[in-house]
């Protein structure tokens, strides 16, 4: 048995190609998957197929690179790849791997009017499992159409005839400046739209004067992104808790060292919601069928990327963990994930210093209400908070209109987050374009509602009667409310 | 003419192959249908092609083995079968019963993900007069829609920031214990789709420790399904009452021998609903004509499997009669088929043990309400209900999100019928495969909703506002239920 | 010039073949039309097409045999036509008449299972022209889609568990039994459909224990049609005054002498509404182009059938000529096309004896509400009405669920009109068979609904929740229904 | 470099093609747009496309004539065209203006029924470059959308059994007769449908006595238009400030020349908004690339006709300039765009004429209220404005009825836009049958409702019970409206 720093020939690898022995080279480290493996978030088969190999390229598809190390005892490593030792089967990626992303189809950027438009694009021109996993959502969707569509049944109530000529987009974030009221969200996996992902993403919200929101899941590491952008651009951190809160706090006082303005601890994802198209992919895959005579256990919970990447987070983390936080960090804190009054009143109460109204893009429970809808159960039960916290919120924006809509509702801010990743299979440029497009689709229709600057902002601007009846009470006050069940177990 | 025990040759039986003398075979036994053909609730004509012949096939795809000695009386039993005289004519199928199920068709359990996925599948391997039975609903499917939909329009007020490490989704049902709140609603046929039909349920039932509800119209009797099951697996029976009461008294004394827990004696169904998809597959059947000038008196009212199988039913059964119901049995009673708060209130007032909240998944009548508003009638007119009887609820049910509003609403469990009957499609690996996607889901649900055990479930937890305007108040309260009509015969 | 006795040859009509001089053949009376053709609402460019030929057999596709006489002054009619001078040019058609249904297409009558299976039927098999005539309602179908769906918008409130052996579906209207709460609403050109036309339906109506509206528009005389039912049948008579009193009054008289029971006097059609499927197949007419040089006066008018029979309509009838009609008849009076509350309130201070809510089936004023509706308005605004008078609804019903909706918010008895002539296309046995499927629905649907005879309908088995928003207060209510315009000219 | 009067040869000309010196030739005029370009509203590449070239095709589709010397300054005038210079190139079309309406596929006039059908005809047979012009709306055309289907959604209350023999749809718009409640909108580019654009316009208005605005965007001069009509005939004029008043001033003397009986003043466009049909083609068009190495910074607000021609807008005009446009022009003043009650006010307390309650035909601000819903909104919260001034609509309006619901809501006339412009594509004949099925429609909807004259309009004709949820009550009832957010720059 080779020791830690050994190195191992490829011949020795293709040795532990079954269950009974699962060795995967990744980043020309060799690791022992035996033990792990059943217990894999992604399934056994995925690692099977891959037992005896190098598995770096779709490792890196859809996991952090520091996933591997936090994820397995330093005694799993079994050394690094002996590189005198590789031969040409070796190289040959297996068969399903060779389809391409088919770039040349892709229209010219100046033709991209607006965000639907990026989303067309991408779903022809992604690469079709990264697609599933972004364009996915909880089962029937109905949450991730309600996002969009609870915007359009909000009516703005023009003021006309008034001096429009200056227009100005700015806002302040947490204290930082930023061009436009427009975050990019945090999300996993841009390395597969675009070789520099995140750090592509990094010099475009620079460039336009606008804040990314780092995931703790990004394909590459804060410590790649952060420096990818001029010196003092303020950049936020999204946090997933992990069960291991060592593992958090030391990455958090890397996120520190970096300048980072703020975290925002994600609370509406303890466990991952069930994103049927992104497992789909994985259980129509005919290469992979499980094991002849083992029962797969992976089936009923699915194998998509999103539980993959999910495995680590705790699903323990409660308010009361607020505390553990606030000692080991001292940045700014906003809770992202808010779904009604009653936690947003919980946030003010703890004292965080703002909050993300979100259901996570309608990817964890479906028929959870449009995120625009929660900012109305606010102001109409709680809008003090407004005051009290600075509120962001994401889901469903598409438009200059849903921007402004969300920002008379009281919003400091708003997140976007599948659009960018769209945006960035154009790169650079692309992701400007974008930012270019919101921008004068603010301005416009800033301008013909009637006002120049966005502390102009404020609810009489807004028609809401075609959603007023979905805006809940207070809990206390719920007509049907009283009722409770009695034990049974 | 030959006596009951006498044998009966073949070239005997082919000259009783017409409307004048109408004899047909089935499980070796020669029946003279002659004066009940006119009276077959599944039309004169199907009996007519099977005049003379051997009908043990068709009969046994929709007819519980019993019912022939049920309907007729002992005196149409001509004898049994001479084997000896069989010769290869006889034992040639007619020509339409040749197709096959094209079971070869059916992708890979694995690959279906949700209860969606198990209905696709059925809709094209399942015998097409079997799906047209199953599928089919009330004239214009209102209801089986609404019943479907209504869960859509019901939000969740989800609590994020909570420990959800465990979950715990037991209950107990009748007082007996079940690891889901979900139970296997009684459905006739399951023969259809799995030569073992019901037994398959039971087994798997018993595998994921829930409870199967037995349908007096099981393709297979009582007798056999209890006994698939290990000793003490907990069932329930499915009560139609017979016309002929005696026949009622000696089923449950059957039922009570098998140590079944529960009688759900269905009062919805007196008669049968129009099922437009089940009657058009008769109507179009080119292969039975009408007798020439003949009027074939069946048309009118179809003579779809589910007339035929429903012909037994009392329809003068009324609520005075469960005083003798009370006297004839001492299994507790739930009363299935409850539409509205006034019925509701009647159970609570006979002293019931439950109800099922059920419109017959849309089967009955067109245009009833879905089954969880009625939930929420209950909960706005008569909330006592739930805390003086165990509620349940049945149709459109096909997430775990759908069981858990359900819950909250108040429901102690759900039943699922014809998605159980879409899984045993893939035999008991299915029924079980399904089970584990339903557990899935709702350990998901209950998890994102912020909650770990059921009895946390309150209405509380709901945003009904998209669907309170479909609530009625009370009968009394209603605005233009004053005026009543005159009588004018 | 010949006398009117006078014998016409052929040579001699094909001289008048201009819209100089322009003489007609019909049923063997030769016609000049030279002044009515600018005034024919039908427009002049189909004369001209007939000019100096035969016109019998499309005049009577679309025309009562009686208008033509009843429209012409008796110096018009030119003589009959010489039998013994006709050759083969005469008696052949022209071209585009030889388009023949085809009958053959029609699937076979036990198939048949609604409402809807005839109109699909009809659509494939009846005379475009005739189905562009019965089939279109008034410019955008909102009203004629209105009727249909506000049906399925109110929801039943079943009570269960109750004895429902026994099922009366007998009423008396205006005095007369009837064994269902259903009429067969007046409609012209029945014709078309079937050589003998309306005469059919009343022998079907006979059969069938029914009673059917004879229009003053039908294809035959009502002199024709009453006698075709046994004696004693009853009948009513849908009347149209004409601008010429006179011609009606002695039309009342013909009805009176024939038995019929009462008068439905239709007030909703004083201008023909604009149908435009009606219009079109004339416009789209390549084979009668408007006359090189002379402006087409038709066009923006259409001549659709709908306005060419609805020409002699006295547009002046109003409210205060009941008193005429109360002298020149001692029938019972019913108002036909009552859409509100004012008119039901001012029809019951008349005194009539009942009334029809109807929109005349969409063919009016579009946008006008859904029939249903108007009785939830009578219901809500001036339920007593309903104890004055009859009422009567028709316009959307196709279900017996439908008629027994109507029947629990206050109506007598339904009429249907358009699925009369769309079974009319199997002749006698079809209009039994559609009688048969709707008394078998409405059975259904009582026993379901836990009724057993009619006089048992109320408005609380309905939950209207669902449309209760679109019932309109009194005018006098109305919140904004104060402001008044000032007069401009 | 030749002085202003000079004449300049096209070789002359042809050295000016490129970004570094750019020369036009429109009408004969030599332009130097060197300077201009980089500012042109619909992009530099569409000029340099031409350059030194004859722009005078494309220049004529889409400018008014006076725009190109109401933009340049004086001394960018070259000289004329030496016409003797011209050789067979310079005339050649460049390849895409080849495409020809395919005028020989319209539908003969009269099989044209409806508005409908004109748009029908319109958009199959209309430059498509055009048509993206006329029928394009801002972003998702949800505005566009909810304009027409509000006016399905406003039903009548008909009185019937009237005396409607009689018809008058005549009435006073500011103070001028009228035939119908019914003005040509102002629209732009009338010249791209047909050669003589708004003079036939003109001339059908005259013939039909209705009364027709001319946009200050018209493809003709006011000073062409007027004459084309009878003496005394009376039109109005649509004003777009210049940000250059002393344009606008000297506009408005021609304007009060020509006897124009009052100003609308657009209010509702100071900035254009985002039209994609219309930017589309534009970003479509192969032929015209941008630059390479030269970032085309037109792409971002795109560049279609719409913000071509609405360039010179002042955007800072506003309600305090009406007393400089009262000083200017003594002409009765309406302000078009009034989009709800506080400006609807706002114009009362100027003492204005009149408004047009508008939003530009959805093509301003995306999701602002439909324009019928902002009547409604008026008689809610402030009904004074009916009787203080004229209240106009337009927007959606495609049938009589719509007409006819806004005048019973309190409008005193509706605008039509496109619908004229399609009907144009027929010529002066098109647009009269158009009016003629637009006045035929109007009075069989008056009779059908019941009234005769339009004095005789009021609300409580209407049942808006489908929409009054969406009429919000004034801002400072609004029950969410009071939170404001603080300045945070």
């Amino acid at each position: 048995m080779p020791s830690k720093s050994a190195v191992v020939t490829v011949d020795e690898i293709r040795k532990h190609a079954s269950a009974d022995s699962l060795w995967l080279v990744v980043d020309n480290k060799v690791w022992d998957m035996t033990e792990f493996a059943p217990e894999h978030p992604g399934g056994t088969s995925i690692l099977l197929r891959y037992a005896g190999k190098d598995a770096t390229k779709p490792y890196n598809e859809i996991h952090a690179p520091s996933l591997i190390s936090e994820t397995l005892s330093p005694s799993k490593l079994k050394g690094t790849l002996d590189q005198s030792s590789v031969d040409p089967e070796w190289t040959k990626p297996p068969p399903e791997e060779t389809k391409q992303l088919q770039l040349g189809k892709k229209p010219p950027l100046h033709t991209l009017l607006n965000a639907f438009d990026f989303e067309r694009v991408g779903s022809e021109t992604i690469n079709p499992k990264a697609w599933a996993y972004f364009s996915s959502a909880a089962t029937d969707l109905i949450t991730l159409d309600a996002n969009r569509n609870a915007y359009n049944r909000i009516w703005f109530r023009p003021r006309v005839f008034r001096n429009v000529r200056k227009c100005d987009t700015r806002t302040k974030i947490l204290g930082c400046e930023s061009s436009l009221p427009l975050m990019i969200s945090p999300a996993a996996m841009a390395k597969v739209v675009h070789p520099d992902g995140e750090k592509v993403l990094a010099r475009a919200a620079a460039s336009q004067g606008i804040i990314q929101a780092i995931s703790t899941n990004a394909s590459y590491s804060v410590t790649d992104i952060v420096p990818s952008a001029p010196a003092g651009h303020p950049f936020v951190f999204q946090l997933y808790v992990n069960k291991d809160r060592a593992k958090t706090e030391s990455l958090l006082r890397i996120v520190e060292s970096l300048g980072v303005k703020a975290i925002f601890v994600t609370v509406d994802a303890h466990v991952i919601g069930k994103r049927e198209a992104d497992e789909r992919i994985k259980a129509d895959d005919s290469l992979s069928p499980p094991m002849s005579g083992t029962k797969n256990t992976d089936d009923k919970k699915g194998g998509g990327l999103a539980r993959t990447t999910g495995a680590f987070i705790d699903e323990s983390f409660e308010w009361e963990d607020l505390a553990w936080l606030r000692r080991v960090t001292k940045l700014p804190l906003v809770v992202k994930g808010i779904q009604g009054a009653a936690d947003a009143k919980m946030a003010m109460r703890w004292g965080v210093d703002g909050i993300v109204v979100s259901n996570h893009g309608g990817r964890s429970l479906d028929t959870t209400p449009a995120s625009v809808l929660v900012l109305l159960e606010l102001q109409k039960n709680c809008p003090e908070v407004f005051d009290k916290m600075e509120v962001f919120v994401d889901g469903g924006i598409r438009r200059g209109t849903d921007i402004l809509k969300a920002l008379c509702l009281g919003a400091r801010a708003v997140g976007m987050g599948r659009t960018f990743l769209y945006a960035l299979n154009y790169g650079q440029e692309g992701v400007e374009h974008f930012v270019d497009i919101m921008r004068d689709e603010l301005e416009t229709s800033m301008r013909l509602l009637g006002i120049t600057d966005l502390s102009q902002c404020h609810p009489g601007l807004l028609n809401t009667g075609d959603v007023d009846h979905l805006i809940p009470s207070l809990e206390e006050e719920h007509p049907y409310a009283k009722w409770r069940p009695k034990a049974v177990l």
